[in-house]
């Protein structure tokens, strides 16, 4: 297993095939995933085509990724928490700026994406809402939104099996509410 | 006003400042809005940055929708109705297909999109999940979503106060389920 650094970022491709195992190493943290086919970087993981064809805003064992052009990305095999978050968009110095009121933000989830994908020539402009592994974002009655602690454990893990040929941008979320404020880092391996 | 016949979209311009107002003519039909800033049509409409910054998902009267950069791209001003969707992506051929099981599928709010903004050499790869204007989609308790028929009446308004140049797309509606199975036009005016 590979070890993502607290608030940090990586990229990497996928083939067909493979699975992707994110693990929450040391419990209540999360990790920001976003997909775009390897043969045209155009499709991405998009939030909006996979809600609706889900019917449900979280995803667990068994449900599909989609791409903007409604084809499947990535399922979900393996589910130890069963919750995740698809409606935020990734932590970024705006988001810190205008939420946290920090005036020396950190780049986030967003400009670690960015940095991470420059290698594979995906554009800021690029990066979608990202399937957010092990986020708790409940929606309360009149489409409140809030933002509670991971309900994942130290080890706990989610598979996702990749449906096409994928490049893939992962972080360990810096934002402090993501994960009860307590920075941490997250572990992926590919087999 | 300017009508947008039944299952079919149109693409404007408006400049900063200005109000466009969407009309439901009959009632219980929808609209879905997309933005693109007029000088970088990289800059998009985001649900999931307007998401994150408004904490909850049913924006109405005083909420900005933000682009991708974080820009707020346009305030919603008067509102008749109070309920609009910001999860779901336009609606589509393969939508149809997948949810509708239909055969020979319209080309759906998405196909509408597309073509009218071809004219501004927006791709189809660019458009956004969609703010849907009048769109009614309760999430349950569990994440489950339902898209039931709208709250809107005969004349309802909702008015959008543009803060940049843009371009606008904008549908009536082409999903059954949207509009309570009654195709309409939806009206529109840039003030």
């Amino acid at each position: 297993m590979k070890e993502i650094p607290p608030q940090s970022g990586v990229a990497f491709e996928m083939k067909a095939g493979q699975t992707l195992i994110v693990t929450d190493i040391d419990g209540e943290q999360v990790g920001d995933l976003v997909a775009f086919a390897k043969h045209d970087r155009r499709e991405f993981m998009s939030s909006g085509r996979t809600i609706d064809y889900a019917s449900k805003i979280y995803l667990s064992s068994g449900d599909a990724l989609y791409s903007n052009r409604s084809n499947i990305m990535l399922e979900i095999g393996r589910d130890d928490v069963g919750r995740h978050d698809f409606l935020l968009a990734p932590c970024s110095a705006e988001m810190f700026r205008k939420l946290y009121g920090h005036d020396y933000p950190h780049k986030g989830c967003f400009g670690n994406l960015r940095d991470a994908l420059h290698q594979y020539d995906i554009e800021p402009d690029q990066i979608p809402t990202a399937f957010n592994v092990f986020m708790n974002v409940p929606v309360g009655r009149s489409g409140e939104v809030k933002v509670l602690p991971p309900l994942s454990r130290p080890g706990d893990q989610t598979h996702f099996v990749a449906q096409m040929d994928l490049i893939i941008g992962l972080t360990a979320c810096s934002a402090g509410l993501s994960n009860n404020f307590k920075f941490k880092p997250i572990g992926y391996e590919v087999v």
